[in-house]
């Protein structure tokens, strides 16, 4: 079976990208609420197949079906899990509009969440019924080579790939009220008030962290302030370009300011995105729509005097990598690609430039994190006020409005929005 | 003045090429003796302009002709020195070659070389006359923020680029008898009994180290094994690929061994090479010649079973660093490229695999190396037995018969020859 990218924009155009990376920073969506006191379902429902709601991708690119599902008890080396809450992604629109492979339907789709577990399959004994976890499309087996590895966060065991299916066994545990199969989606599926996860995508953590936090965590959030952190290990007093300030680039943002970069040089074509991005950390702003006279490099090089330490593409385009390689600091600069550009798409570097500028070149996946270690770091920092995550929040709705949310997504309509944790409708 | 990369091979055939790089390692040249108890010329020659052989290149490719030339006392910050020994390298090869900017004629070449301090200008207090010591092609000035940084060699005092002049004034030293300028070649210009180098460009070293070997110091072998030691910090245990046993290709080997590389894995299109190869440290041997069915990445990730943790390109192809970077391990996988390719090359990375993969893609100057710093402690390790050095020089030859070194090289009929330091006669 052909697998894509996570996050693979094969059908939209450049500039309907740009219109949607430019106008939002992140929609939540409650799924199911938080009782305070609640008692444990698992008691009535482990063992056997639950019958709840799931917004169901039925065709591509059509609205997604709010109707009730059977999620399967989970099978050995699996969590079931009440999603809490959810947000949506690029990825997802991405893949919901795909008709072929990797696009299938009927899917259920949504890969940012958190949530509570509320059974465990055998052999699992890390988390148990009650725990609050973060799934994440990215494996942690912590058995293979990579795992065990502090250099790597691509487990081997559980490679990544966009596929249908729960990873062990090459099949879903979702079933539609005919009896007909659904889809999985990067392994998380959170479009459902339950789901079904391998335990290797699961992180637990401290339930003090509000929910419609916690989830930022899951995937978009975590990216960016791991590639600052992580993958590129940006040092204090340090310099900073991000191409692109949508959700992920103002990620890169707060992980470089929590790194302790005193210049972060934000570019982007909406003027708009510099006064959100001061709030993370963006310290200068490049109007790349602008720069006609000089190349957008040209005009970083001579900001930064002479290149930024670290240069972050979140836009997924190679011309911008070759830009962000071009002003990143001879000797030692790195450029990490985040961006998802086309597939086939190739980036294009001097040879000559390669061998004289020392300069380094890397990609990160997940913001090079090991989700079980760092996920729970990152939720620290966030309870300890050193990561800011209430900032990314646009928007909140119910569960019901989810389809509003892809219009919203869509339609570049997103505004900032707020709720408290008791109180929120569908965050962000 | 438009200047090129150093080594650039631009009036070469890559058939030429390959067979140079295939059949020789180094030649050395024998320029002046190293007397035993040595008195110091400099009482009688410092201050004044040095009558001296050089060998000139008068037009491009064709032979160098040894002639008296004029040598002008150093400058403030400059040194004169008594060339004990050079050897060739293409990349004097290439620039002899050249016509046109940057090639520029008459000009004494010669850039890898070891000599003794004639006399010093104005403020230079780090060397002495009678100190024995290393001129290299990358400065290191100590002051700028690339020399005082760990991360960086690549000075920005004085930068690298292929000039015919000395770096501060942008003016020569050498004049020929009718009173003509000559030409710099890579702020070193080895091929003359004197020479006179920017101080930033010379590092004194022990002077137990015999001449013959202290020279390899001055380039190729510093640049592999730099490569190796410093850029890519070869980890204890980890799996190596060079693509290229040529001098810089074993160079690498040396360093990986040297830092406790287990597997050395080369890639060679003359099987000859291996045996070659295993004195430096290489384990395993591939015949890229004969990688007809699968591509050389599928062979070598075979192999190592998921790729080799470092990947060193020493050819000068952007196909090579290709299958370089297709066969460095995910997760942490290193590709260094130290092949010099035509002008203009690109390199063509898949966005995907950049971004999936983790692999970091990095060049090598001088294999990273901080001269002053570097040199010293490579010097030790050969002193120590830990470095080798005495396997590399296949040639030894006097001052006269530089062209027939320029012949060998260009033939490709080196063969293996050593000689004693007292009693060589133009060595490599």
């Amino acid at each position: 079976m052909r697998s894509l990218a996570f996050g693979t924009q094969l059908t939209l155009t450049y500039r309907q990208r740009e219109r949607e990376r430019e106008l939002c920073i992140q929609i939540l969506v409650l799924v199911s609420a938080m009782a305070e006191n609640e008692e444990s379902l698992s008691s009535n429902t482990a063992g056997k197949p639950i019958r709840c709601r799931a917004a169901v991708g039925r065709k591509a690119g059509e609205p997604l079906v709010i109707e009730e599902v059977i999620v399967a008890p989970p099978n050995p080396y699996e969590v079931r899990i009440r999603i809490i809450c959810t947000s949506l992604c690029h990825s997802d629109i991405t893949f919901w509009k795909l008709k072929d492979p990797p696009g299938y339907f009927p899917r259920i789709f949504g890969h940012e969440s958190v949530g509570a577990v509320e059974s465990i399959g055998e052999n699992v004994d890390e988390v148990m019924e009650g725990d609050i976890v973060i799934p994440s499309f990215l494996a942690d087996c912590g058995d293979c080579i990579d795992c065990k590895s502090k250099k790597s966060n691509l487990c081997s065991k559980f490679p990544f790939e966009v596929s249908p299916w729960m990873h062990r066994d090459k099949t879903s545990r979702f079933t539609d009220l005919k009896g007909e199969t659904l889809y999985h989606f990067l392994y998380v599926s959170s479009f459902s008030e339950y789901t079904v996860v391998d335990v290797a995508h699961v992180t637990k953590i401290d339930p003090a962290i509000p929910p419609n936090r916690a989830c930022l965590l899951s995937c978009g959030v975590s990216t960016g302030v791991g590639a600052a952190w992580r993958t590129a290990d940006v040092e204090a007093g340090s310099t900073v370009a991000i191409f692109g300030l949508g959700a992920i680039g103002l990620a890169v943002a707060e992980g470089a300011r929590m790194c302790g970069a005193t210049r972060i040089i934000g570019v982007d074509v909406n003027p708009d995105k510099f006064e959100t991005g001061k709030t993370f950390g963006v310290t200068d702003f490049v109007n790349s729509a602008t720069c006609t006279d000089k190349r957008l490099s040209e005009v970083i090089n001579e900001m930064s005097g002479g290149g930024a330490d670290y240069c972050f593409e979140c836009v997924g385009l190679a011309s911008l990598v070759h830009e962000a390689y071009a002003c990143c600091r001879k000797g030692w600069g790195k450029t990490i690609v985040l961006g998802v550009d086309k597939p086939g798409a190739h980036l294009s570097l001097n040879s000559f430039e390669v061998l004289h500028s020392g300069k380094i070149l890397t990609g990160s996946l997940f913001g090079g994190l090991k989700a079980k270690y760092d996920i729970p770091i990152l939720a620290k920092r966030y309870m300890d006020k050193e990561l800011q995550l209430d900032e990314f929040v646009t928007h909140e709705m119910s569960f019901e409005d989810i389809n509003k949310a892809f219009d919203l997504l869509l339609e570049g309509k997103c505004l900032r929005c707020m709720g408290g944790y008791k109180s929120w409708i569908g965050l962000d």
